[in-house]
């Protein structure tokens, strides 16, 4: 076991300067970028389908959607909505890291964008270990879910710049007690932003592009 | 690259020749194995406890719980429910092993067992690659999910021998196309064991109950 946790280790090493190197790339085009994870099925697709449809107008976005297999699914609805988008087919693999993201930033017109999406695979354990080059890591709970899952996942929630809580409009259906919830949050990550919201019906996504509008004005500065 | 996958590689045959010997134990001890996969927050320790309630008096079960952290709300509602359940905490890895599922039926009472259920980490990815010695792999999927999940997680749903389609209830709020889901199902692994359920409800798991004593029957004929 001792050897096995020496590889991951040295992988990880690499993965991080590699992520550097990510970061500067964006920092040179002033783009934001932003690594969203999440379980399978909680909601990123939609998520970043109704941020598509809330950015101001002058601001481009390009997403890379990453995948287990090769699957053009969530892509294909990121460029019908007129963004451009990347397929990663990680081959099996678990997470993305910043070997693969470094690839998908070749295929996207850096020099005309302002803000970068990275959709993770669907996995609340592997992609919190790796690095990716972006500035901001959102993680996109959902009520249905369950209200024990920052207890269990400690790693990913400890590491959040930004949290969503998605799918509210289904909480009259659902046991979900808020306040244990996020005194699981609190204990692992005091302070963190949190957004509530519903891609059914478009709840408090406003509040999730005000603050990425600051982020971008920040980064125009 | 090339190299990491080979290490994957050596790792999985050490693990198969492991859960080789698990599947050897159980078998001494006419026990029927069930390896229990899913995402995060799909229902499994539900699931496992409606199973319970409705198992007949005479089967004596016994859970292994696995957690990517040291908690223990999962194994306390087990043992709350009456049944024999051991802790693996894996450390931060995404699966279990054959050999943390060696060293969890160590200190099991196997001689006075006839079904153990093994909890995996909340997870559609890396459990599936991941043999831990049990007779069946039982996946659960939820209808919060969305009906895309077998068209992205396609090891897992290709490897299975049930299918348990969980929160049945939540169907009416959700746009869940459940023959756009069973079509994908069905290309991976035609003829699945299929059965719909409701743990909240309780509708639907009397014929996974059904199933079950007919295995647990072949195991003591």
């Amino acid at each position: 076991m001792a050897e096995r946790v020496e590889i991951v280790r040295k992988i990880l090493d690499s993965n991080d300067r590699l992520a550097i190197n990510n970061q500067k790339r964006l920092d040179n085009h002033q783009i934001f970028g932003v690594n969203m994870m999440a379980s399978p099925g909680a909601g990123k697709t939609s998520f970043i389908l109704e941020t598509i449809k809330r950015l101001p107008a002058d601001v481009k976005l390009g997403v890379i959607e990453g995948d287990t297999a090769p699957v053009t699914i969530d892509s294909d609805k990121i460029i019908q909505a007129g963004m451009p988008a990347v397929q990663i087919n990680t081959g099996g693999d678990c997470h993305l890291d910043a070997v693969m993201v470094e690839m998908a930033l070749d295929q996207l017109p850096l020099e005309a964008l302002d803000l970068v999406i990275i959709e993770n695979v669907g996995n609340l354990i592997c992609p919190a270990a790796f690095k990716l080059g972006t500035h901001a890591n959102v993680l996109i709970a959902s009520i249905p879910e369950g209200d024990d899952k920052p207890y269990k996942y400690t790693n990913i929630y400890r590491n959040l710049d930004v949290l969503i809580i998605n799918k509210t409009d289904l909480l009259p259906y659902i046991d979900f007690r808020l306040g244990y919830f996020k005194a699981g949050v609190e204990a692992l990550n005091p302070g963190l932003i949190t957004f509530p919201v519903s891609c059914k019906t478009g709840e408090g996504i406003e509040a999730w592009i005000n603050w990425l509008n600051t982020k971008l004005g920040e980064r125009k500065a």
